[in-house]
C-alpha cells in the first residue's frame, strides 16, 4: 500500500488529481496497521490500511484486483507515551484505486492528500510513476500491494 | 477499552460467558490502534479497537451508549523489523457490550476470547468487576470507556 509521495509539479485547487479522496473509509475493512518508528524513513508514523468490499474479497482469494478497487492509507504522527506509541494528529493520506486506464502505472491511480488540505499531491498518471509506483512495481506478484490482511 | 483479563474460575466450552464473540468486526468502524511496547504491561503488544454504528453515534456526540453498543479489541503480538512495528499472530479478543442488566459492572458486559478457543475468559458479571471493570471504573465521565474516536 506504501508509496512515496512528492510533488513533482506545483498543483492548484483546481485540480482533481487521480483520485478523490473517499468519505468514511474508517468503516470499510481494516486490514492492518504498522508503527514505523524509523525518524529517517519517509513513512514515519502510524498508520492504518482499509479497503472496499470489492478489494476484500479479491484479496482473499488472492486475486488480481478488479476494476474499482480501492485502498486507502492514513498516515498519523507517532506519540511516544508510558511505554507506548500512540496515533497522534493525522499527517497525510494516500490512495490507490484499481483502473485500467492508467496503463502507465500498471493499472492503478495513485493520489495523496496532506491532512486538511484538497490539492491533490500527485496530480498525473506520469507523476504518480515516479512518486509512487516505481517502489510497487516489485509487488508484480500481490498485483502490486504491499499489504497482507493481517485481520482475518 | 482496555481491560486486564484473567479467569477467576475455571470455565468449560459449554459456557456461553457474558458476551459471544462477534464476527466480522474488522469491517465495523475503527476509531484506533496502539501498540504497547513495555513488555511487564499486560496489555503488551498490537491492538485495534472497533465500535458497532450504534456506539459509534454515542461516541460522536459524547453520550452515553446506548444497550446494545459493542466494542471490540483484538489483540496481536508485536513483531518489530527494520524500524517498524507490525502486527504478529492473534493473541485474544475483548469485548464490551452495553447491557442495563449487567448493573454490577455499571451497564457494560465484558468478555474475553484466546485465539482460536471458544472458551470465555471471563464467564459472569461478577468475574468481570475484578478482572476488567475495576480499571475502567476511572473513565465513568466517558461512560467507562478509556478510548477516544482518533480516526475521525
Amino acid at each position: 500500500m506504501i508509496g512515496l509521495v512528492f510533488s513533482l509539479a506545483p498543483l492548484s485547487a483546481g485540480d482533481k488529481g487521480n483520485v478523490e479522496l473517499p468519505k468514511d473509509f474508517h468503516s470499510w475493512n481494516h486490514v492492518k496497521s504498522m508503527v514505523i518508528f524509523d525518524k529517517t524513513s519517509p513513512f514515519y508514523g502510524f498508520h492504518h490500511v482499509y479497503v472496499n468490499d470489492k478489494g476484500l474479497k479479491a484479496m482473499k482469494k488472492a486475486e488480481p484486483y478488479p476494476d474499482g478497487t480501492v485502498f486507502v492509507a492514513p498516515f498519523y504522527d507517532l506519540v511516544m507515551e508510558e511505554g507506548s506509541y500512540n496515533q497522534g494528529p493525522l499527517v497525510q493520506t494516500v490512495i490507490m484505486k484499481k483502473n485500467k486506464k492508467f496503463a502507465v502505472t500498471d493499472g492503478w491511480a495513485y493520489e495523496a492528500y496532506k491532512a486538511g488540505d484538497p490539492i491533490p499531491q500527485v496530480g498525473t498518471p506520469e507523476a504518480a510513476v515516479e512518486a509512487c509506483h516505481n517502489c510497487h512495481a516489485g509487488q508484480e506478484k500481490t498485483d502490486f500491494i504491499f499489504s497482507k490482511n493481517m485481520n482475518e
